[in-house]
């Protein structure tokens, strides 16, 4: 009926995903995550130090940071270390994946310590940002099982899974996991954060060409909803391996 | 039932809002947007140049900076052109700004001009970017019909009404239109730009205690929907007189 | 004789001055000083520390900040914040206004503390500076004012008052006060702070056109004299108010 | 006789080289280089354009970036993007790995077109420069063949080859390839950049503990055109896959 | 009568005055002006370009750029190249000096053509803006002297000579030509810059401790004067030189 | 046999050499080292604070900077604090400089001191990172002479003397100390840093046009073993004088 997505897909599959840890060696968490021709490399690092508003506080802190290859994509950008500074789009991405990392984190038991989550793009073809955050939170659970290893925490910070996936307007239809070739296209895009118990976390809806509708938005909320559900599954299964 | 808010307000009630044109008297478009004791300066600046990706195309470009006063806060914070760069948050709002924006303009009807949307923050209780957005679609306005009047353009390139609002959860209840005291102590944050034909054109929530339940998100969404049809009313009555 | 000023104006006669106090509410001292059209917004801040080179050694220190808002001038200007830098102009003004004020506290007195002088130009037609340095004597005062209140300092640290004025040759006639339309077009102009016992604390003199003569100069100091007088009337009468 | 390399590699032995082709798939030459442990992402990206002083000449460019990821290393290091500038052993080592490519092009044949070799590190174990050059020789071959493939030039830009290794003094004895166990213990540390005829392109020796003597020099310079060779063998192996 | 000067100079003595041309030899105009200990490289650049605003308009430019050597004084200073931007006393001078020189020039008779001057303190003692206008002066008639010569230019674009100086107020005695240790105990520093018709470009007085008086300033103003005229003269003589 | 050099300078011949000590006054060590045209202005200061990385280690630290004065060249460079940072070469050759000088410290010796060596370009003609590091060796000399005498220290931190000289193949002859005329047209250039014993501290060769063969650089390398044994006698006189 609705014009066939540019990748085949069904209108609520995801792209194949994979999450592999390991990917570094030096960082405490290091996973490379895969959202089909996506490939963002996360890093977890645990340092003994907080910001200066929490010194004192006996409080830990997640922050994070993103970065684009300037060949990750079709035409070279930038390098951001090269221009002096980083741009709006990576700010507003970094502050994201930091928010939505800490809504999984008891501070308290984390203790003084910062980890933060390096996520940068090898290459990129759409939803880097969704499958940073899906692959950042292995690269923390990894860090963290570490601390607990080394009994430097004695117990887990973490309560619950952090996933988040894009969902958007295709030519009249809602899809989930939009691909490069998707986004420039679609009408509406929005990125959603969940966690494993179905609470939301982040949305964030933007109209790229037309408003969208009130149902619009419920029919993208519901598939933001399967999709999250397989991307945790996935989380559960890279982490299960030894 | 629910605990009281701190302001008095009902849960759907905004606060007092007022849009005062021509505050200054050199931009195209002045507008002092009032939202309680929040108080943002819009001005809209015409410019015949656009940006390097767009010359020669015929089209025009909408675009906003935002800025806080660095006493429009309860404690003074740093001027940011004295730290050499604007902020993260700045930015974000900003982009935000921006793009609501430019979802109300037709470009190509605007020609080779463009119109710069500058929101500074003179006063801060909460809610600094939903009054931004809302007065700069009034001096938006304003600039348009004088080029209209000018005979500069010949088409309106304005389809449509723009406003914002912010919605939360306050203590378990859905509130409209938060204030500073409630911003601080909500637990989801959620900004909403729609047009005055119900369409959405972003929504940002954000879970800044504990995750939110979808049926909590529809029905901040509703208040959303309550909220800009108001605003949306006082831009229409700013706009009437002379 | 001479040619009449573009205002209309006697050759040493001020504009309309308005110095509206308690402009915002959060600033210890918030006064919107009006000099004609310039209005800029002179917001005094107090914080219990002092630059380092003052650390330890029990006095206090007044600094300044001044910007413009992108649209106060008749075209928009860049944004300094987006630009990454103050230009020349800003910190040769806000330098300017720091030196003028701390000419009239006994820092000994303020105790280990900072105000912060921000300045901001929300609406520009000639005399800025001077408007700024007129209008933050007086939020300084209420800011002092509510220290002495709150018995945080029992001392009061202000010694006299201080004002400014701009004087200049308009078509070989001295004026006092220049607008814009008059510091466009003069052949000198003259920035003069003083104290209200006739002292001069600062004299900023330039030929913009053809080198001023030394019976020049005395002219205009003379009228400079005058305005002061009538500047530092207003600012008493602007704090006789409750 | 003399002490073990930490590796248990022989004075003379190369760590594992490794030179992965089409690693990403947007750029032009996509390599990931590895020595070892050290792995260098480089990349070749054509564009139709030169800098400045060489526009309207019909001559190209070729210019490197270097960057390293900040979880490269055993410790985070700061991201340089969000330092806001590129630290000196960044624009050292990527000024080395342009003048080093340019070695090897016939600039006029290339057309007026810049070739930008982008090398970022993932994982660094020493020796991520020699990496970054011996890497991204092969990127530069792949993105010139597409260029001769697609006849946009008609004659092939390069001349010879160009691989860089590091050599250094290990507790007395001339060691070929450093990692880092090695590099931040040795005595001298010398970068050889050398062509596939013999001849050098560039030699920067540095004494990092005693000055180093003449006949050590010529050691590690025998050394090093031993391990260049190799080299140059390795990106011959690796360029002859289809 | 009154207290003897630091360096026992009479009140109204210059220190000795070298304005030794030909210092450099790349520059169209280079002098050392030396005014006692103070010692300042000037040179005048010469180049066939105009800054944007000036483009096509078949005038040209004159403007200067000022520095310190970091040990140019009696504690080292950060290099402001270093710290990556000149400090808001930097551009102050070297907004002077730039306005002090252009008084001089007709930007008709100079043609498109930028003269940029350069003034850069290799030992400080007090004066050095001063000293670097009253040198630069010497540079730029030898840089447009060359022009002449090499008949670029057929008109000569300089009317009349540009010297400064400084006076204040030492001890209540008003003295001329302030060295280091005089100005910073001082009362009253005012900078005077005046042509060679005994017109005035510039004055720049401020009070350090107490507020001046006008019979002060008065008395100031005469013996900037009288220096004046012994700077004019060294210039003369310098020039007079082959 | 060979093309004469531009200067008429034998192959193996230095330019005239002056290493002219207290050149200004208010620096521990002030040298102006002159290799024929290029002047060099070597300032060493001595501050009693380390880096952080060195806090409470009980050493010292031995550090350059590098600048170039706009018009020591024959067109003039931008000024790098203009700009807002200092490129590439700038920052290669103040670390070459710092690391070079740091060869002949024993920073425990030195104590928690920091030397600063300032190494200000006056004008080039070729060679400035020579000059500089053998005229800054002759000033720090002199800081840690002040140091010894003023019995601040007890036992002299330095060892041995430390000078460089720039060879290169012109026109197929190599030849030592390359003036301007011959750096833009050699083959090679090679930078050598030497100690007083005829160890090497840093090689530094670049191919510029066609790549160096093995017996050129073992030439290159005896003309510079020949020039450094020079410069250092040339130390040594200078150092002699009282």
């Amino acid at each position: 009926m609705s014009d066939p997505r540019p990748s085949g897909r069904a209108a609520d599959e995801l792209r194949e995903v994979r999450l592999e840890r390991h990917f570094t060696r030096h960082a405490e968490g290091s996973v490379l995550a895969c959202f089909g021709e996506t490939r963002v490399l996360c890093t977890a690092s645990v340092e003994t130090r907080v910001p200066g508003f929490l010194r004192g506080k006996g409080e830990g802190w997640v922050t994070a940071e993103y970065g684009m290859l300037p060949r990750a994509t079709h035409t070279r950008s930038d390098r951001e270390a090269a221009r002096g500074k980083q741009g709006g789009r990576t700010l507003e991405i970094q502050r994201l994946i930091g928010r939505s990392l800490r809504a999984c984190i008891d501070r308290k038991a984390l203790g003084e310590r910062t980890i933060t989550l390096d996520c940068d793009v090898l290459q990129a073809d759409g939803g880097t940002r969704t499958a940073a955050i899906t692959g950042a939170y292995v690269a923390l659970v990894d860090a963290v099982n570490g601390l607990l290893k080394r009994r430097e925490i004695t117990r887990d910070p973490i309560h619950g899974a952090i996933a988040a996936i894009s969902v958007g307007m295709w030519r009249g239809t809602p899809v989930l996991d939009l691909d490069y070739a998707e986004d420039v296209a679609c009408d509406t895009d929005m990125n959603v954060v969940m966690n494993d118990g179905g609470g939301f976390i982040e949305v964030q809806g933007t109209a790229e060409g037309h408003a969208f509708r009130r149902n619009e938005l419920d029919a993208l909320l519901g598939l933001a909803e399967k999709g999250i559900a397989e991307l945790v599954a996935a989380q559960r299964a890279a982490l299960a391996d030894a």
